[in-house]
């Protein structure tokens, strides 16, 4: 029901931005607020993570790597924000999917990982963030928290 | 509860690290002894194989292709140690994962078949060992014996 | 006569690591603070960049790219910053060499534009700088301040 | 004149080979041999260098990365043998073609830096060997005094 109104409330807002003429847009300023955010949900909670966060065009606008997190995290996290921007849902959607029997999606080029959100305002998609570094549920939780404390979901 | 015991342990070694000036490292030397070690199994159970020895950048320090070993074990055994140190985990954890249900976990960019193992020094990671060239049950005790052989583990 | 006056340098910190157990690190605050004094060079200059920066490992610790930046430097500011650590020199010295006749070296996989820095400690690698946006040349003074800034050069 | 020589030399050796049911080959020990021979050359020089030797198939066999070696040189060290096996010849041979104006063999998927040695036996190619991590000109000294101390060249 869930995936539903977010399908629906999505495709409202792609038609809101058919003939738009502007695009709201991701700025390092937010992206920065974000990823502090990010960062101080994981260091009150012990976790070392890598964040990544996506911009407008989907493309890189800020990356870190707290110490001891795990390298293979710095390309899952971008990864998932990737999936989060391309398909403009949350990857647990995907994850939750294929857990559910929907095996056939692990050949789509997605990462079906907990840990990666879209980013909208006014309904359009302006970026994405991925966590990854612990538990893909204790990522799910830091990208949440992020995007909660900068008012963005 | 061995997985979980492995969370605990590698979260440990991570706070560990957090903030640490300096890291622990694998010399040549080292990798050579592991290297013989895993060569010595081997070929007392007249198997043939790759032996790929990442060190504690996750950068390959030696390569060995036993006479006879299929030629795609020269990639798979890197793969192998490429994602026992980006995880800091054997490899032999996600494909009991996977194999257990979370076949979602096929859509991250690793290579989830027994065979890879992290190497640690006083619960820091110091590089990792990838095996490839019989069944991967058999890639992973020659894995094993190695480093334990090498005091390792 | 620069040149070789950097080779014997490297030579120097080459050997000072053989053997060496343990490796100084490049943690995420020391990279913050470097990312932050390249932030500031290219304000105060009104110029857009991407700033990445690698560990002593060869890994990205942490990327930013400015407002308005060309997208193609996300990718260039990383590749300097690998081009730099992998072969412990300033990716000017590979510009240098190639305009000088030495063509055979774009043969090499390597990016050899100046704005690329590697990061000493001691004498050891820790890490490197790699800035794109702008001119070559001034992405190379603003990888050079942030160094100078976070006394590392 | 040397290159033509070079050429002729190979041509024979490639019409030897012709219809012929069995070909040489490259074994572990051999390489181990090699590269033993090579790693004390560079040891005696206090240089460090990455080792790489392909079998008769062009096929990694043994990989070493001596401590202190730039990580630049793990790929460079396994493409100069690559070229050198691939085309039968030593890698400075492109390296001097291209110096000499020869600038459109850049468009080629070589490696045009000495440092790769084809090695034969009997006239027929049964691997290669590249070695990086000095100069190119100190990379080709050892790789030459390789094959020599193994009595292949």
């Amino acid at each position: 029901m869930k995936h539903i109104l977010i399908t629906i409330l999505l495709n409202i807002s792609i038609l809101g931005l058919s003939h738009a003429q502007t695009q709201p847009t991701l700025s390092l300023e937010q992206a920065t607020k974000i990823a502090d955010a990010a960062q101080k949900k994981a260091l009150s909670e012990n976790w070392d993570v890598v964040i990544a966060i996506l911009d407008q065009g989907g493309n890189l606008i800020l990356l870190r790597r707290m110490d001891g997190t795990q390298i293979g995290s710095i390309e899952i996290a971008q990864l998932k924000a990737k999936t989060a921007f391309e398909f403009k849902r949350p990857t647990k959607v995907f994850e939750e999917m294929i857990k559910g029997g929907a095996v056939h999606l692990t050949t789509m080029p997605i990462t079906a990982i907990e840990g990666g959100l879209p980013i909208f305002k006014d309904g359009i998609i302006i970026g994405s963030i991925g966590i990854s570094g612990v538990t893909s549920a204790q990522d799910g939780i830091i990208a949440e928290a992020a995007l909660k404390a900068a008012g963005l979901m």
